[in-house]
């Protein structure tokens, strides 16, 4: 049995994690102790929402630090240098910043701004030469995405996706216990991720910004789930939408179910929405036994049980632990557990298929060759 | 708050049950008291182990008795009549089985039978003027069924489907929580239903016996609760096979996902296998709540939950309320909890969508005219 000390330090190592028979504790409380001596410094680019979360998170990070920000606001700028403690010079807009490029100080920027803004906006971090964490989706399709790899490639810069659940405790758990056997030939998957969308006028409505609908937006989480929880990548899929308020919807996709089916002749029934909540749950079974988590996707505390019982594994911010993680994996050399910008294009071939299979009225679409 | 006589006499007249914060009891413990004056006597035709089940389950019923037996194996009727005190008279073979006919003491007749068996039985029973309840699946296909609910309306027979999870308490409060408004507009249905099966030579793999596999078998379950779960019928279909095991599953279909899409626009996603366990589960989610139960179609103890909190309703055994439901109906004019002929064959129209759908390679089948 592992001792918590070890498990804190295989967290901030981002190695697979060992079930604790501990209670969940706060982020705070479990993931507490001193600051390592390298730091991976840390700009976010576009100050929504989301970077509010990430910087937040990061606050507990023990080898990453927010150090940047990037946005086209003025005001958002004047706020979180206050707020996080950013020097001046290292702050940006859209118009300068390809200047980042000539600062030392800045490590990796993390692209939070809305989907279809991630192409150009890592094309532009790329070639400032700096690393780029791209929150997902990665893009509208995988054409983009394709450029995108190939531009950091190009560019000798690290590309990962904003995939978080690769870093989260039950998560990790579940792919230990897939990959050491435990739950045997894995026969099935169940994976669904939505939620009621709330303001009409929001960015996520819009095709222009967003790319998509709920598909893009968290039926990803499903999708990249069932590529997890099975270890296969799929060979086909089938899809159909509905859309229930077709005017509130009228410009992405709000209700899709989409299957995939894997090489080794199993099936994953997955779904995705934005008129509804109560949706949000990866399920996996064996031969052996099964993993449910339910939430499996959301911000936390994710839930688990297996045919053990239930998962009793710590409850860490998401976005602390994959801040430390990437860090980890760039300033330490460590192993990826599959967040690269490669791991994204996959999900973004899966995405183009199930929009086209939707647009063939559910045709089979194979995806060798895509 | 009813009492639990209340309950019990609900459950025994066929009405909705209302949830007891008692915590669930055996059978015996909850489902005692005096038989009714009135009985409705009945005979089991297919003396397998699923009416072994019922047979046992019938000890508790308070309306139904089991009177008489038809099989093809002298010693099972020898045993029977041991074991469940039946008269030598109320014995039949399948050659004998029309002189039913003629004996005044039997009412009703349960076909449990192999699947496609039924709609062979069903004719003969309904030619010898008494009423039928038939295992599911009502038969091989539509066309078979509607042949059964022609010839039980010109005998002038009532034809109920053995739909027990109808008669079963956790249902019924779903159902009752639905048509109350207590789970708002219903947005999305996911059931499955499945399992490991077992003996590579049991009548369930051959095509001749079981008209199909799975599907046939428990997805229908998926697929009922998906119609009670939204009270709406399909109005098209969308279905992927897959065999991990095309050896075994040589003749019939082993694991299937399908998909349906209801007039109000929502969809359903439904899964059956068997070929691996721990996959049985309802799970509906409206505007203002949510249902689950897991397991939901097995013999029991069914276990749920809702936005509210667990389902605490009492857990009898479904054979026994169901036998006692049906009764009711007949012996008393109760209303009718969704299980004639008619339901199954909606049923069975969709189970022919589903395997049309695999065959044309996942197309969407559309239902009307069907």
């Amino acid at each position: 049995m592992d001792t918590r000390r070890d498990f804190l330090q295989k967290l901030s190592l981002g190695i697979g994690a060992t079930a604790l028979t501990d209670l969940p504790a706060s982020a705070r409380e479990l993931y507490s102790g001193p600051k390592a001596d390298k730091q991976l410094r840390v700009a976010l680019m576009g100050l929504g929402s989301y970077a509010t979360r990430v910087a937040e998170a990061m606050k507990d990070c023990k080898m990453a630090t927010l150090v940047g920000a990037v946005s086209g606001t003025p005001s958002k700028l004047e706020t979180w240098k206050q707020k996080y403690n950013i020097p001046e010079k290292n702050t940006y807009n859209y118009e300068t910043v390809g200047k980042i490029k000539d600062n030392p100080d800045i490590d990796i920027v993390y692209v939070t701004t809305p989907n279809s803004l991630h192409h150009k906006h890592v094309l532009q971090i790329a070639a400032a030469g700096k690393h780029v964490i791209c929150e997902k989706p990665v893009a509208d399709n995988a054409k983009q995405t394709r450029e995108m790899i190939a531009a950091c490639k190009k560019a000798g810069v690290k590309f990962y996706i904003g995939y978080r659940m690769h870093f989260e405790p039950h998560t990790r758990e579940l792919i230990r216990m897939r990959e050491a056997g435990e739950l045997g030939k894995i026969m099935h998957v169940n994976n669904y991720m939505g939620f009621k969308s709330g303001d009409p006028n929001q960015w996520r409505l819009k095709k222009a910004l967003a790319g998509g609908g709920a598909m893009m937006d968290v039926g990803i989480y499903a999708l990249n789930g069932a590529r997890y929880a099975t270890g296969e990548e799929p060979i086909w899929v089938t899809a159909q939408e509905t859309k229930t308020d077709p005017v509130k919807f009228k410009e992405v996709d709000e209700t899709i179910m989409f299957q995939l089916g894997f090489p080794s002749g199993i099936m994953a029934s997955c779904g995705t929405t934005y008129a509804f909540n109560n949706y949000e749950r990866l399920y996996v079974v064996g031969e052996k036994g099964f993993v449910e988590l339910s939430p499996a996707f959301g911000y936390g505390p994710i839930k688990g049980r297996t045919h053990l019982g239930p998962m009793n594994q710590p409850v860490v911010t998401h976005q602390t632990l994959q801040m430390d993680g990437i860090a980890d994996i760039i300033l330490n050399n460590k192993p990826d557990p599959n967040v690269t910008g490669e791991e994204g294009l996959k999900d973004m071939i899966v995405v183009d298929a199930v929009y086209e299979s939707i647009r063939k009225g559910g045709a089979k679409i194979m995806l060798a060759g895509k």
